[in-house]
């Protein structure tokens, strides 16, 4: 199938038939296909295997998930003796083998957790039982609709920093498979590209996994954006043509600082558009703020496996057996080289030891 | 075959069976064979096939190709009528033959007008056939000699701006497997290990045809050096590090003013060694200088096809199909951050315009 992306969410609940449908990433760029998934292993599966990713999007299909199943247990149980407390016995068992797919995505557990504090409130409250799953539909919905609204934000505050027809570069992906939709570094893009902003984008291609060639031009170039991809080692002369009057890339983690984690690469775009004069502009939801992490010092780079970078995507071996290889996931880019961290609460600026904390007093408020 | 590569020469003449052996380079970095030549075919094919390749071997090859040739004429028409003229005939038809192998190949025809000239001034003497083709022999075993020296020389001149225990960053492959023996940008190194400095090397695996991963790491590990291998945007982090302390890379063409064409993402490594205080070295045969170029912006970049970006290499395409692509063999690093510029007669410092034409004066000599 050919499909605008922008004319689907990447997770979507579907009511009809108590279903979640997702598009399966593991076939892209390839092959777009929508998969619906109903079973708990089935929705187990696809975000073990990767079908859902990014942490916004892994949130919202585990949130949408486990709705799904609290329908099924409460057809399942009504009219039983007991039927609450052996529903919650079951909806929290479901909770805790979705839970198990990705244990270190914090966005998962988060979005578990949500939908539990919203049934065990709705208990406390002495609601029915389908006045609970009811409870659970609309808190799964929220979560959905808090990510887009998030995504939609800082579009609109990434887009009030650029013009019509200007050149953009990314890194990674930080697009709209990654959330529910618009994406955080792509917000922008995908809002200006509605309102006629005729945008050029760049995508790094972002060694060694490939995200910006398999997934960020993949959905950018469905969505009838002018797209080039690049090799990472191409931003240089990218930028020294002229041809990018913005950077903007996602993040793991804000240091208090200003200083930021992301994909590995994203320090070199950096240090090549303050040599070209180009502004970078960090995408970032409040959520990955961490004022408890003084500077990038503090946070610590995972490293990956050597065979990503040697046979990973090759047809054979790209280097000699045994050879040394350092494939760090993520690289920390100095605050002096972010001109802004965009939130959905507003634009961080420098010092950002004060600006940040400015924003989440504003989120707190 | 497991060997070190400092144990032979990329292009060796075997005089004991009048033949040509190369190390077929489309085998590595997963099989390492020497193969033979001794047809005008082969030597075509091998040079056609990218089985030697790099601008010196190639024109190395193709003098001790054409000498294999001319031994095979003379055995042939030794004794008959006007046997000079009959043996030039047909050597200007070999020559003509091994020419058409790679056409824009500056090395190869350089070097075949060489063997020619040294025919023609041989004949113009009066020598007999056998002398004719001694002297043949001589002038190419003199154009690996130079090569050879012109490496160690670059060699030497690098090795004096590092120290024991070092980190060298590299890009691309201006490595012995480019040139007889040595490289450009890894002659430091290899007189350096031989010497016992124990480099750390890191290998840039350079995209999108990964000449640092497959030949640059190879030939590094298969000497038994210290080499870890990185793709190009982890260059940031490594130099953040602290990890290294000089970049050597080779180049295609220096302009009169030191601004330099290299493989693409040359001026990306440049640009962050800057940021991090880390000095850029230039290895440049005096045959790459090009007064004639006023900067770089009078080079024109080669682009290639999509396809290298995004298929070759891989087992499934690892992009939409259909999207753009930037595809640069090249890109410009400003001179001012060249460090300074390596060539077999003496380092080249800032003002470029002056050090380089002095360089060239103290060659002419």
């Amino acid at each position: 199938m050919e499909k605008n992306i922008l004319d689907y969410n990447t997770v979507e609940l579907d009511e009809s038939d108590n279903s979640v449908i997702i598009i399966d990433q593991t076939l892209l760029p390839g092959k777009t296909e929508l998969i619906k998934l109903k079973e708990a292993q089935e929705i187990w599966d696809a975000i073990y295997l990767l079908k859902v990713r990014g942490a916004p999007a892994i949130g919202v299909a585990a949130a949408y998930g486990l709705y799904v199943l609290a329908v099924q247990i409460r057809n399942k149980v009504v009219g039983s003796h007991d039927e609450i407390e052996v529903f919650y016995e079951e909806f929290v068992k479901e909770k805790e083998f979705l839970n198990s797919s990705r244990p270190t995505a914090v966005n998962l557990s988060w979005a578990l957790n949500r939908m539990d504090d919203c049934c065990q409130n709705a208990m406390k409250k002495g609601m029915s039982l389908n006045e609970i799953v009811e409870e659970l539909r609309k808190e799964s919905i929220a979560i959905q609709d808090e990510d887009i609204n998030t995504c939609k934000m800082i579009g609109e505050y990434g887009l009030s920093l650029v013009k019509k027809g200007d050149g953009i570069l990314t890194h990674c992906n930080a697009g709209q498979l990654a959330t529910s939709k618009y994406g955080t570094a792509t917000a922008p893009i995908y809002l200006g590209h509605e309102r006629g902003y005729e945008f050029k984008v760049f995508a790094d291609e972002t060694r060694p996994l490939l995200q910006g060639a398999r997934l960020t031009s993949y959905e950018l170039h469905s969505a009838g954006i002018d797209v080039t991809l690049i090799c990472d080692n191409m931003s240089g002369m990218v930028m020294k043509n002229g041809w990018v009057n913005a950077v903007f890339v996602g993040c793991d983690r804000v240091a208090a600082n200003g200083d930021v984690a992301n994909k590995i690469g994203t320090s070199v775009v950096a240090t090549v558009a303050k040599r070209y004069g180009v502004p970078v502009y960090i995408c970032a939801p409040t959520s990955t703020i961490d004022l408890n992490t003084p500077t990038g010092k503090d946070i610590k780079i995972e490293q990956r496996p050597a065979e990503e970078v040697t046979k990973m995507w090759y047809k054979e071996p790209m280097a000699p057996e045994g050879v040394k290889v350092f494939n760090p996931a993520f690289d920390v880019t100095d605050n002096e080289l972010v001109t802004a961290i965009i939130t959905e609460y507003g634009i961080a600026r420098a010092p950002y030891n004060e600006s940040l904390k400015a924003i989440l007093d504003k989120k707190n408020k």
